[in-house]
């Protein structure tokens, strides 16, 4: 039964985390917005967000359907889809440290959307562009480091070694920390060109993970999209250093 | 075997979350950072916030230690304590619907926190007063009522009732929701007395939560900390409608 993914058609976004786990995996899925299909295309999105006979409605994108089962969080769909499909170690101790290294980007990726967004989502980014300079800037300067270097450690603390974050296999912490690493590399070309050097173990992962075989296939697919600027993480060159 | 749970001794902040489960649970747990004890307070947390022999060390706190298992990230501390103190559900669906909830309350925490912080928590308040008065205004008018109409959607379609966010017993999550909506009534009184009438399910659970027995003593007990404006909910009188 294929998985049935819901997001913004448009937008790489969070979907975007749920689509490596499930290209890693190997999994069949249907991107349910994206699709030009009968009883699919965002249609079928808006139907289960806002649908009064929808028992566990999602309070925003992504959600994923399999089966009876529907669940929106990105970091609850990702600890299902690892416990799966091998994308999370199976003891107790190793499933929980992955579910925290994945709910640390979480909040990294909500703070690298507020640098272009740090009064609403509701407004247009040329209606708060002056808070956004003074946002970005210290994300980019204490922020972004902050957040890498502790990867960086947890990287340099692994038993197994420092090419995964999590024992010796991939998971999908990992998959996520690629996601974000191109995203910052894409929001802030000219900043990450300078820090991302500090950090070698972290840009050595994320190179590892583009280079995993799914991956790589999946990247070149036109199933993967592009960065752009209606998504977190948006190239304005005001807000890089 | 006690939990040692770990957060700033000063504010309750996100440590608050994990009492209230402690509490409900009637589990034996010390506050280490509070406490005064030889080989505890806030030098304890910092050692393991901070030391370089740590496996697994968090981002921030809370973190939750307990025998050999060190735990950061609030929303998967609870995953931790609601399956071994039945405040979740035991089945997968109601296991992940629970910590839907709990994430999209973390979504909500974030969003209040910002309202007095949108430039950046390493800055003072008073340095970015006037863009908190642009985003607390949106947060109040929109982003309040969007988060407590979606609870109230959750409660209405909860087929074993009104009562409960998820089935018919307590689970972490709705613990949360209490201390969330206490917070946003400590930090927004005027626009809460306005709101919260909206959304009666919710009020209800709120003061059933306050009600329960272990709840209404810890809240009476020197343990509970008030919130204070250093934390996460803070009142300045210019935010509020």
């Amino acid at each position: 039964m294929d998985y049935e993914l819901y997001y913004w058609p448009n937008i790489p976004g969070r979907g975007e985390f749920i689509r490596l786990a499930l290209e890693e995996a190997g999994a069949g899925y249907i991107d349910v917005a994206r699709s030009h299909k009968k009883g699919q295309g965002v249609q079928a999105l808006t139907a289960l967000l806002t649908g009064e006979d929808v028992q566990h409605p999602s309070f925003a994108p992504p959600f994923l359907r399999h089966g009876d089962l529907l669940i929106g969080q990105t970091a609850a769909i990702l600890t299902y889809l690892g416990a799966r499909h091998g994308l999370a170690p199976e003891d107790e101790a190793g499933r929980l440290w992955t579910h925290q290294l994945q709910l640390t980007i979480a909040d990294l990726v909500v703070e690298a959307h507020d640098t272009h967004h740090p009064i609403s989502s509701t407004l247009y980014y040329e209606e708060q562009k002056a808070e956004a300079q003074r946002r970005a800037a210290i994300f980019r300067t204490a922020r972004i480091p902050k957040f890498l270097g502790w990867f960086e450690t947890v990287l340099n603390r692994n038993p197994a070694g420092p090419h995964h974050l999590v024992g010796d296999a991939a998971t999908y912490a990992e998959l996520s920390l690629f996601q974000v690493i191109e995203g910052l590399r894409y929001a802030f070309p000219r900043a990450m060109a300078r820090t991302l050097g500090e950090f070698p173990r972290v840009a050595d992962l994320s190179c590892a993970v583009a280079d995993r075989p799914r991956i790589s296939a999946y990247l070149a697919s036109p199933r993967r999209m592009a960065f752009n600027e209606h998504s977190i993480f948006r190239h304005y060159p005001e807000l890089d250093g």
